[in-house]
């Protein structure tokens, strides 16, 4: 499948919920028996960190892999253990795609011009050798990708869009001050984050698949639900990536203003509510990789249930 | 020193002049006897690309030492070789604190919460063992950071303003597009990124040092002297990191608009312009490090020059 959007559409028919688990590692959260056993093996050192990491993500990734066919780690959590961090996030999404996961890399990259070629070849392409043989990085289907720097910024990512790659551009964030720039109105009427909704529009005009979706796709935020009817209207043919499910309060209902009607044009995201839902009172008690199957589970339910 | 403004104030007037130089390396334009060297040693491999992008580092750094203080590396150019890069990054991080100098990780990360700490603590702070000890990862002295989240994606960083870091925050960039959302026009009649500018005079208000400026600097591109002059007048106290100069094509007369008078409170990069010099039909004969140290004795004069 060469469109990228019809590839997590059909993923999403497949598993039947438009449901992403966002792998962010907590290692303070990480159940007791993990951090014994990486630290009897290796110390309290960053390796015992990373490979914890990896060791929670691979159970995580079995634990719910019938259930869920959309992951996004998120690489803050992982980069800031350097190297070895880094290479524990390409061996995640090297899982993923071993487990054939659709994987969205949440790194919020933007820059200009070369750099923004090298973001994207170390995001979602390759890159090169002194001979010119060229070699992939992270590989991942999707990257998300901040807009403020206009088209120069997105280009050398949306190259990628008709060769089975493609991009979520931040619109409308789901975080408390995401109003401070981009609710402001613009003398045109139109909202600094609707603006931005025209800016990725027309980004993927050229990139529409067989589903009718681009593979230029917007974040917005399920703790909005106004803005994301006004996006959703203002973008019919883009594919969101929902985040604030879960830990960031929102829940089924908040969501519906993120499709399109039939259910259909977006995948909403919880990680620590999933991750760690060990930690939630009614689920004490269970291993941890079943208690955050319960936490899929229950939100593949609510979520379809809010569709129907 | 624990404000960090000061110490980029101080590294400038020891200098001698307000000019960085970007460490943005293009594998495919290193000199020809550094890329035989490597490959005999490594072969056509990743390791060969970052073990010649440290050792191109080095001499561009030791070519340089002693009339530059303040240096840019561009994250996208090492992390698209993946931890191996990552790795030579944090190594040429530490080479230049080595060498005494001010160091930019050019990173422009951006996210809300929990994600926005976890970058700061990676670029500009430290991570957590499992025993609650601390790491260092980058360690930067200041991180560029994208501000379209608002103050929830500020906050983890400018945590840190107070403790001998700092970040720059995009306002207006240097890129031809930078105006599709930037430049727009808001109902109270201030542009995207004057108000942008506005929020970064908000969060730099606690951290104001003896040298009048702030640790929460701000991103300005000296190709659009008019909106740097607009800027320059609205952010009295803010200091500028300024790209555009040299291959994106600004002149030393077109940084006036960056400095307040007296030729302060700003720094100027290049990074194409200075690394590979030796490209320049003028400068064709020389070792590529002389190359580059007499590219940045020309931006020196040329930059002192248009500031007198």
């Amino acid at each position: 499948m060469n469109n990228v959007a019809d590839l997590i559409v059909a993923k999403i028919a497949e598993f039947g919920a438009p449901v992403c688990i966002g792998l962010d590692p907590f290692p303070e959260l990480f159940p007791d028996e993990l951090k014994a056993s990486v630290v009897s093996r290796y110390g309290d050192t960053v390796q015992a960190v990373v490979e914890a990491i990896y060791e929670f993500n691979v159970g995580i990734i079995s634990a719910t892999a019938d259930i869920c066919g959309v992951y996004k780690p998120q690489i803050a959590f992982y980069e800031q253990y350097g190297a070895p961090g880094y290479e524990v996030y390409q061996r995640t999404i090297r899982a993923l795609h071993d487990a054939g996961k659709v994987v969205i890399d949440d790194s919020k990259r933007g820059d200009i011009g070369s750099t923004a070629t090298a973001y994207a070849a170390g995001h979602i392409g390759k890159a090169t050798l002194f001979s010119g043989s060229m070699v992939s990085c992270l590989d991942a289907d999707f990257v998300t990708v901040n807009g403020y720097l206009g088209s120069d910024g997105i280009k050398p990512f949306s190259d990628f869009a008709n060769q089975g790659k493609g991009i979520f551009v931040l619109a409308k964030t789901s975080n408390p001050s995401s109003g401070e720039l981009q609710d402001l109105k613009l003398e045109n009427g139109r909202s600094v984050f609707l603006q931005m909704a025209e800016l990725i529009r027309s980004w993927g005009e050229g990139s529409i698949g067989d589903s009718g979706y681009s593979s230029i796709g917007a974040v917005v935020g399920t703790t909005w639900p106004e803005e994301a009817a006004i996006l959703r209207k203002a973008l019919p043919g883009c594919f969101f990536l929902v985040p604030g499910y879960g830990a960031q309060g929102a829940k089924g209902t908040d969501v519906r203003a993120c499709f399109n009607p039939g259910g259909q044009g977006a995948v909403v995201n919880s990680s620590r509510g999933i991750l760690y839902a060990l930690r939630r009172p009614a689920l004490q008690g269970m291993h941890w990789k079943d208690a955050a199957r319960e936490a899929t589970l229950e939100m593949r339910k609510d979520i379809n249930s809010a569709l129907k």
